[in-house]
């Protein structure tokens, strides 16, 4: 099949380089020629401008984006819808707010134009490994697309089917579902994302906890020194807690087990922080996800007015002066 | 009634001026010999040594403790415990861990001697407003007592007994109670300061809440520049959350809204810590607590090693490289 | 001055109250005909309908709406915009979502009407205590009121001013301030409400510690049998927790220290949950105030799925089949 | 080699059958003749009591304990060493806290026994997989029992070694670590306990926001109706959430995506709560960890006593009157 791609960053550009592989044709904008000559190179039509993408695409056209969530997005949709026609598809794999896909299917749909909303994971790893997709839309459109679908997705390889799946979707076993209508994609992708900070917060304080276990404030006979790189290997196999998230931490500690070179300052994306409002709408309890979320807020701070506030009180209850912080870092 | 003081720091000094001020009599030691000598300029009697302070006590001797919880207290206590006679009492009023207090109030039963612990709140305020005491001991013991801890309480003063207390504890009207067997005070107090913990960060967070309002980072139309100084005096007056804390707090904000004299580096001493333990022990969720006591330890690091393991994570899975720490204070 | 209210439920009918006793005159209409009736009786002037009561307030007009936040309210400024003139005022004393606030007064300004959002606080003891009042709007239209809510708000009363306040806004040392422009008032009663939450989970979990401290599963000689009632009263007596909210602990532990009566289901306004989310919105690690509130999200269910999905995990990694669950209350 | 056992349970039972697999020979002892006689039935020697296991075993002997951690392990222990001679080695492969290893290995020292903690994982499972392995104690009774440590454990099988690994132990890329002197084993066991709580409850708490989505509190055009079997089996194939943990969780889904068998009482054992604890003696903000322990607490409760107090306080402030508790599953 064909297919546009519109933005060819590290996801844009090897998802089309993992559909050219499985024999699909790409047709790339980029507003960067250097993106798009570079592909072209790799066997894509290249497209000069929007405009011109949509030119070289044969009706019914598919436009997938894969650009920064928000703004830039939200553009390139409205323009996109432009010169489109009826029947034609845009596909918007980044990682926007799920109610922004429910507004824009019910936009593009008083025009005729389907619009599919997917939840892409995977990474730089993608274009090897497979992507895993969350897909939203209506079931016709997301069906016409099904070979770019399972061409992305990873496919069942070694990794046997849960036992007791007979009868069920079986496009969920290589790796690719079809989670619902408009803004089922993303939500899901959403969730993926708010599991992956309290994941990745509950290796971390996990190795906080070791990596400290020599603190000179403990009695002498309780501390301990520890090789965390030894530990995160040994907990890869055969353990409860063995992940690929352990993996990549294994990873990082066996080429520097004081991880010297990061700052500690942690960003965070959309997808925690709609994670947490989703919680709240529902009125479920998400402890360790929002926990997670503010772990984050809390490392790109030196310190919070909450903290000057505490000292303030107390000072007044008790006449503590609380000493200054040290220099050095705490780890 | 004559009490032996041991420790003339903020608290143990003024302990003394209080019970002075009702008519007892103090008999006071401490290491610094001028701190000794400064209570006996206001009429104390003055210990050169413990041997001494207890040498000038009148039979059944006792013999308050206000010194660091832990070792000291502890060396004291044992100490003192060689020097004291049958019928004597010592009381410990600091931040004991109530463990201890179980412990040693058996050692020392075993050679007769009686042993109170008393959780003592009030801070520096206590010599003006009174000292609200939490007492654990034996019946008889506590009871003999009954003038001394009646004089550091504050009484019932302008505040109206809670309704429908008739047939209750009077004791706990005038600002004192017996809390049970030995390590209750102890423990009635450890809850105490978690609360105040908990409490604490309420206000903190949400003033920083506040503060944030104007962040660059919102829409310009959901901006506010708040007067937190103003804020937190409207809301002493006929509010849900007037309290003494936010009192204090208030003060703060009107000598400086900004705190900028305050580094944000936060202390905790033993009890929130050991909240935290009983409620393990316990099996009670006490997520608040506990989150107003991992506040403080984050305060007081600049990067944890936790946060290092998520760039690290970050940068494996998604090729992302982490930004480097602002220079400037977030708040 | 003259006020139209609408909405006489507990709060509305006591706002009235307040202001008839001193010296203002209340036009009050309510969709039930008996709540306008009562307080016609006490003096107030009735209106039987929206256009009555518009009919009968004199030019410039002030109208107060206390109606339940959301669909109520809206519809009710839109009906009422539709009735008053140029110049005319709408007060929402409600609990509305500050962005509401933002949105309407945008708005009506374009039919030169003025709009004001108060946040009120001070419940069922409002009419007694006086109400704090956090008032978002622009400067005049706040000034031209300043009649009402100096008489609304509970003035200095015995409480002392915080010192070194000389040079800010007295109002505030009378209960209550300008926030801001329009959605500041109830940005600030959210932040309130959202701190409430907070001091009253630190508490809860305070006493829930203690209450547990019997628990068989403890050691025998760590165990204490406390009396949550005479800890209560006593905490406010000279300790750093006083706060109202421990007075009304106080009072309802006096009652019955079991607190048999009570369910344990626990609601939560929209307060709670919007402090939460602008705390996300500002990148402010919010800890407590989240806590507090999915705290009240768990106490109303039986079991989550979460919980299930814990179970489903341990059976399947240690063939672990969990307990049923005790019939009892486990507190 | 030769190694006695005490205690066949699920874990005991498989770890003979393991070594005896590998060519090792079982002595094995156990309270129920039944699971003495199985084991003899399948190769091993048996013991009629632990005097009888001892007096099977040639010097230097090697007792492994695989008993329920706490009384029956200590008693277990003091009672093997006055059977033991010098050179003999006791190890405790159950979750002992690490604190009582450190005691013990001083106390067997003295009496030239040797004495070696191992964190065990793999559960039900390890006999097939094999068990990860950590292990503390001193470096020579480590080294002398290799051959059993490396015939557990379940080797480098098709797991490619993490890369950079070179010069660093090669035990921990076949899956068993010498993670220091005594202690170290069972506290890093802790550790990898305390993450897999944070780990089930990030994943818990993303399910439970998937099966909410659907609910009739939200807004029609916000609802979603998930197939969170197919989304646990999506997530395993090229996500960055893949783990061995999920592959749990997707079959127990695949099964009943209800999981209404289970009850959603969660049981907490040790290794938790001692992780939070070491969080707290090292100052370590442990917020996802926390939590997680914290959430199993609440699971095993109707409603707390905080609960009560919160609906209390409302009452007090605001005249509200808690609903009753619905009788359904909120779930």
């Amino acid at each position: 099949m064909q297919l546009g791609m519109v933005g060819l960053g590290r996801m844009g550009g090897n998802i089309v380089r993992r559909l050219m592989q499985a024999g699909h044709t790409g047709v790339v904008y980029d507003r960067d020629p250097e993106a798009v000559s570079g592909l072209v190179r790799e066997g894509a039509m290249g497209g000069e401008t929007l405009e011109d993408l949509v030119a070289k695409l044969e009706a019914p056209r598919t436009v997938w984006l894969m650009l920064p969530a928000g703004r830039v997005t939200e553009a390139t949709v409205q323009q996109l819808a432009g010169l489109l026609e009826a029947g034609d598809t845009i596909i918007d794999g980044g990682n926007t707010f799920w109610q922004d896909d429910v507004r824009r299917a019910r936009q593009l749909r008083s025009r005729a134009l389907h619009y599919i909303d997917v939840g892409t994971s995977g990474g730089v790893w993608g274009l090897e490994r497979g992507y895993c997709l969350m897909i939203g839309g209506e079931p016709e459109a997301v069906e016409r697309l099904n070979p770019i679908f399972a061409a992305l997705a990873p496919g069942q390889g070694d990794l046997p089917v849960t036992p007791g799946r007979e009868g069920r979707d079986p496009r969920a076993e290589q790796g690719y579902i079809h989670a619902g209508p408009n803004g089922a994609g993303h939500f899901v992708k959403m969730i993926h994302n708010g599991i992956e900070y309290g994941l990745m917060q509950a290796y971390a304080e996990g190795f906080d906890i070791l990596r400290n276990a020599s603190s000179p404030a403990l009695p002498p006979e309780h501390r301990f020194d520890f090789d965390v790189a030894d530990i995160a290997e040994v907990w890869r196999r055969g353990s409860v807690i063995t992940s690929w998230l352990l993996d990549l931490t294994a990873t990082a500690l066996s080429a520097d087990e004081h991880l010297s070179t990061y700052s500690g300052y942690v960003e965070d994306s959309g997808e925690g922080r709609w994670t947490v409002e989703a919680a709240i709408d529902e009125a479920v309890p998400a402890e360790v996800l929002t926990a997670a979320l503010y772990a984050r807020f809390r490392s790109r701070q030196d310190h919070t007015f909450a903290e000057k506030i505490l000292s303030a009180m107390r000072k007044g209850f008790g006449g503590h002066i609380e000493g200054k912080k040290p220099k050095g870092d705490g780890a």
